[in-house]
């Protein structure tokens, strides 16, 4: 049990960082099949939600609709996935995804569908750059 | 657009009803592999968890506290997985199902990897007497 709160290792090499909202650490997974972030609550030795405070349940729930309606915008999007699943990753992470009907999983969930692909690094920047106009400067 | 909620005639099917909490019908998934609950916030026209008002998404939030409390209560589950997905049934829907290491699809996330499995009458019963005590009398 640690006292201080670290992304963990496999979440580290699966995403790019966007940057901290109060409670969550904002990123993109690596995977351009879809547009697709992880919020993660930065509370050490938090697993399920219902392991957080009410408090920061509630501060969970602001930053999941205030980063999941600038990736809707954004995206344009047919339709949010939004899930705390972590049975491989046991630190408390959120998926927020945005599906299309035409995405190469669709109407399925995402997980172990299709292999990730690889960003355009350009794209990449473009999609950070608008989320965090969106989600920090509005 | 209707204007008055009523269950979507797909979740009628698939589950077997629990009760009204303030905004959500809980109601259990008709599939003995996994505790699976689903939370339905009884409101017309929703889709995407971005669509209730903010105050509907904090009491949301409280309902499922309350009903995932409940379940990893009465289950000693492992781990719980939440989600907002909807890619078939188009009507916002949570689910909250009870994990093991044990279960049939453990890691992966449920939907789609075995086929639904009849539950016993008797230890249905059990179960949705066991949750309306936690979850309403509480």
């Amino acid at each position: 049990m640690s006292q201080t709160w670290s992304l963990h290792p496999q979440l580290m090499q699966d995403t790019v960082n966007i940057g901290d909202l109060p409670l969550s650490r904002v990123a993109v997974i690596k995977d351009a099949n879809y547009p697709w972030l992880l919020l993660v609550p930065r509370r050490p030795n938090v697993s399920d939600l219902i392991d957080l405070s009410e408090i920061e349940q509630a501060q969970l729930t602001t930053e999941i609709n205030r980063v999941a309606v600038a990736l809707k915008a954004i995206t344009k999007a047919d339709k949010l996935n939004i899930a705390a699943l972590g049975n491989v990753v046991p630190q408390l992470h959120v998926h927020i995804i945005a599906r299309r009907k035409t995405d190469a999983a669709w109407p399925r969930p995402v997980w172990g569908v299709v292999p990730p692909l690889d960003h355009d690094p350009q794209e990449l920047d473009a999609f950070i750059a608008a989320l965090r106009r969106r989600v920090w400067l509005a």
